[in-house]
Order: C-alpha cells, then structure tokens, then sequence
C-alpha cells in the first residue's frame, strides 16, 4: 500500500451535525456537494440522513446521484446552481429540487418540468448567485402559488461575526421573504453562529460537519496518514528535493512519504508544515513534489511506519494557514489516489 | 449541464510525445502518474502507446491497473515509489516493475517475488527516492546478474538549466552506473532539453507531454469552458463574493460560472486571474468559491454560454504563475466533477 490513508470518522461527523442541529429550532440540513467536502459523498450523506437530516444540498446536479442512490426516494435533494441548461432529464429523474436563481431559470423549469418541485434563491448582495430585489419583485406573485419547496440566500460575511454586512443580507432577505408561506434559509454554518435571527426554517451546515472553521467546537473528521517509502541520513550541507531549496544544517534522518499536491497537500504549505511521527513533530524538509514528501525525521525516537499529516495534532484551519488558504479548500482538494477508510 | 468541460486534445499529446522523443537517441517513454496529470491515464497511455511509448511510469502499484487494463501485458510498467509493503500481489497480478529504491526495498522484494522483474532507483543528490552511493555500491555486484529493466535517477534542478545541480547529478549517475549493461534513465522533460549527455537509454517526459514547461515548444492539451450559471448587472460600489473583497468601480455585469477550487481551480489564483469570453479578456470579480467564480463580463460583447479559463488564450504556466506555484500543480490539482471530452 504505498498512498496516503483518509481516515474519516463518521461518528465524528454524526456529532457534528447534532452540535449544530441543536444551536437553532430550524430544521437542520447538509451540505454535501464536492463529495461531501472530500469525505464521499454517498456515505457522508448515508449517516447524516441516520443522524437526522432530511434537506441535503449539493452544488451540481450531477452530484445527486450518488445521495438518491443511497438514501432511496424520501430525502430533498436541493441543486444550488439551479436549472441549468442540459438538467431536464436528471432532475426529473432523480426527483431533484433546483434553487432557480434567475428568471432564465425560472422560465427553463416552468416550460420543461410543469408542476415538478423547486426551490427559489434570492440574491442578498453577494452577487453570486439568486434573483435580484427587482426581479423577485416582478415575479413572486406568480412563483408564491407554485409552492417553492425553500426560499433562500447566502452570506457573503458570515465568517467575520462582527461584519456589517451580515446584518445588511439579513435585513433584505427578511424584507424579501417577509409573510411569505414557504420555509425559507439563509444560514450555512457561519450563519448559524451569528444567531437565532440568522436562522429561519432551515440551515445549511457544511464546512462545520467535516470539522473546519468557523465552528470552533467542531470534532475533527478527516486525518491523513503517509506511508514512508523510505528514509535516508544526509550529511550537514546536503539539499533536499527540487530546486535545493531545504539544505541540512545539522545530520539529519530524512524520510520520504507517499502523497504530494498531486493529492491535494497544497505546494504551498510546504515550507511551514510539519507531519508527527507518533505525536513527534517533524517539518516537511524541502519542496511537496507531485507524489511525495520529504520529512526530516531527525528528532523522532521510534519511527512508525507512517506519519500523520492531519489529525488530533493538527487541523485543517492549521494546515489552511499554512498554505496561506482556508480550510474548505484543504478538505475539497484531497483527490482520487487516498485508500478512504471510514471508522464510527 | 452545469460542471464545467475539460476538453483532452490526444493528437496535441502525441505531438508534444513525437517530439520529445526526436530530441533524443534514446527510447522514449511516459510518464503517466496523478491520472496523467490529470488527463485520465487509461486515454492517455492508450493514445502514448498508439504514438510509440512502451514503457510507462506511475506513482504507485494503484495507478497502473488502468493502464493494464487499456494496453494489455506488452507494455513496461514501472513504479516509482518500488515496492511497498502490501504491493506484492498487484506487482505480480500485474506484471509491474517497481523501481527499488533502498536495501529494504529490495530484500522484500526478492524475497516475496523471486526472479520477478525490477529496475533500480539511485539517488544522485536530490536525497528523495533511491540507493545511496554507497548503499548501491555494497549491493551493485549481486543486482547487476539479475539483470534490473531500468536503472534510474531523478534531476531536482532540471527546470534550471545553469544550476551546477545538473552537472553533479549527471557525474553522480554516471560513475555509479558506468560499464553496467542494462538500460539507464536520468531524464525527465527538463532532463531532455538539457541535452543529449543527460539522455542515456530511456527518457521519461511526464509534464511536456501534458503541454507545460520547461517544453517552451509545448503544443496545450488541455482546456477548461465553464458554463455560466446567471449573469447579474451591479451598480458602483456593489461587492461580489465572500469578504466583499471586490467592489464595483463602475456599473458592471458580472457572470457566475459553474467552477471552483473544489474542481481545482486554486483559490490563491483568483485575484490575477482573467477568462475569455470568445477572446475577450474578462477578469475574475472577488474570491473563487467551492463551486463557483464570478466574473466581470462587462467588456465582452456577446456574451457566449461559457467562459474559457485554460485554452488557446491562456496556459497552464500562465495560471501556475498567478497562483504562485507550477504548471504541474495546476494539471494535477484538476477535480473530478468536470465533463471530460477528448478530441484529436
């Protein structure tokens, strides 16, 4: 076995979503797009639909396929790029529910799916994605009688507390969807933290299922072990991997591990990270190639067979920081080549 | 279909492998680890093999059942990371050649699969992978009579021409490997352009067959269309994305293309980064999120249904560079979502 073991932890997910389940009256959902943020997504959204969720969110309607096909046909499955061109067939086949976003939209679902479900999204002023003030205006008498299965928007700020902005969304998402008779969302989880204002009907955790930022609280998911392919002792002076850029300044025991970006350990972080050999911390030693890793090792008594990247030493938001990112992009970056090994 | 489209061109591929391979005497082959940088490794090395490569390199024992199974038993497939612990019985269901890099290596190597195939990995000063000097000279005379497929090493400062690196490299191998009789590789792309003495038997071109750098003459292989989602008009002083990082100076139309750093657009790259609308630049407008980008179209006339991010107008290099890092990690980085097309 010479690549990287994901090790997720289910339970810890489980627990995750109780934690923010709890935190407001609304009903609690998921977000599972970008494969369950890395997890996979077929058996992420299998225990959350266990642990209580019944609303799963996921970016393209080619990732619901994996959810119907786990979960069977009870649970809304909502698409937030909406309606697009091309989606007819696997939206009517999967039962899915797009969040229109746009009168094109809106006119696309109408003409090609009469009386299937939908849901609407109403742009707050992140201009990213939903219906302007204005054009909700001119078409909401005609899409309330519809019955949309959820209104919502997105905050672009939820991750600063204390930004204005947050206040802004929610004071035109309230004046948007006031004494309307459909449930309406607006908290992913940045959103749920802000406060029982912010909550609504529904919310959309995510990047606080798998264990990242903001939520403080949150139970590690995901950790990352790597094999040793081999180690080696190098002199003071000699340089280690490409470019020469790490240069021995002492002798040293150097460890090469099986993962590099081509695995989503982002070259970026190479310089400031370190891995832990059985709770010893040992920095990365030169640059992240494609497929492997040097490690200098010096300073681990007993060296185990592998060394742990992420994990109850480290978290994504550290390895985030180091890679100058957040922890989102940690977690959807981790590719194909992992054995995924799920425990909980 | 809302994902966005890698298009795979496999004619521009085995251009940039014909001509690889007329700069050298030597045999010439591929490396086709990380899914072949991204391009899908069954396609790839079917379409490599057509053009002339027999002899294909991965990562790890994992990556190389595609290629058996794409190209049947003639092809050579090698191993870069040798023989793990655990590999035993896909090297030998395989027929794989792992490239023995330590005593450890090759002890269980022998042991577990005796008179099987295998090459060897020396280690010339990058101190990655591979036998030490002396290492390789304590085991030379009982290796050399099991007749190895490839001795090798691997150049840290190739893409450097003028770095003295090269040159020690090149002393290293050559006196550890003279008057061997068995096939010798030291050359990767930049190990090709730096000239016939670096070439020895085998060549292994990995990122100029995928179209980027150091191969200036490189014809692109891969291009991303991200269709779009819904375009919005924002007045003066509106913001688009998360952290109200950008904010319009003039009345603007932003366009939100189905895409993000979870399809491995590398966040860091977002503030430098312009699409192309039908050849007009259009700039990304604030932060790239999980699964979409907003763009400024205001300066593109006829507004096509996607928006080209890696093509014709722009390279790999170009986006490596306004991310901070290297073409490599940009073809790699490339997520799993996208509708993979393949022309030529």
């Amino acid at each position: 076995m010479s690549t990287g073991t994901l090790t997720i932890d289910l339970a810890a997910m489980a627990k995750n979503w109780t934690a923010l389940d709890a935190m407001s009256q609304a009903e609690t959902g998921a977000v599972v797009k970008a494969d369950a943020y890395g997890t996979g997504i077929g058996r992420a959204a299998r225990r959350l639909a266990q642990t209580g969720a019944r609303k799963f969110f996921v970016a393209v309607a080619e990732e619901a396929a994996d959810i119907r096909h786990a979960l069977g046909p009870d649970p809304e499955i909502f698409i937030l790029s909406g309606h697009m061109s091309g989606d007819t067939d696997m939206i009517s086949d999967l039962n899915l529910i797009p969040l229109l976003s746009s009168i094109d939209q809106m006119l696309r679902h109408f003409e090609a799916l009469p009386g299937a479900a939908f849901g609407i999204q109403l742009d707050t002023g992140m201009n990213r994605l939903g219906m302007e003030p204005a054009e909700w205006e001119a078409v909401r008498t005609l899409v309330i009688p519809q019955a949309p299965k959820l209104i919502m928007s997105h905050l672009a700020c939820a991750d600063e507390p204390e930004h204005p902005m947050n206040a802004q969304q929610l004071a035109a998402f309230t004046q948007m969807t006031d004494g309307i008779d459909a449930p309406r969302s607006l908290a992913a989880t940045g959103g749920i933290l802000l406060g029982p204002e912010y909550h609504f009907d529904v919310t959309r955790p995510g990047i606080g299922l798998y264990g990242g930022l903001p939520f403080i609280d949150a139970v590690p998911v995901v950790s990352i072990d790597l094999p040793i392919i081999q180690t080696r002792d190098v002199a003071t002076g000699e340089s280690v991997g490409y470019g020469n850029t790490w240069i021995a300044e002492r002798p040293s025991r150097i460890a090469t591990v099986s993962c590099g970006y081509a695995d989503g350990i982002i070259r970026a972080m190479g310089p400031n990270t370190e891995l832990f050999a059985a709770g010893t911390r040992v920095p990365i030693a030169g640059r992240i190639s494609m497929d492997s890793i040097g490690v200098d090792v010096t300073d681990a008594k007993d060296l185990p067979s592998s060394l742990q990247l992420l994990g109850q030493h480290q978290s994504v938001d550290t390895l985030a920081a180091n890679a100058g990112t957040i922890g989102y992009e940690i977690l959807t970056s981790l590719g194909a080549r992992y054995t995924r090994r799920y425990i909980g």
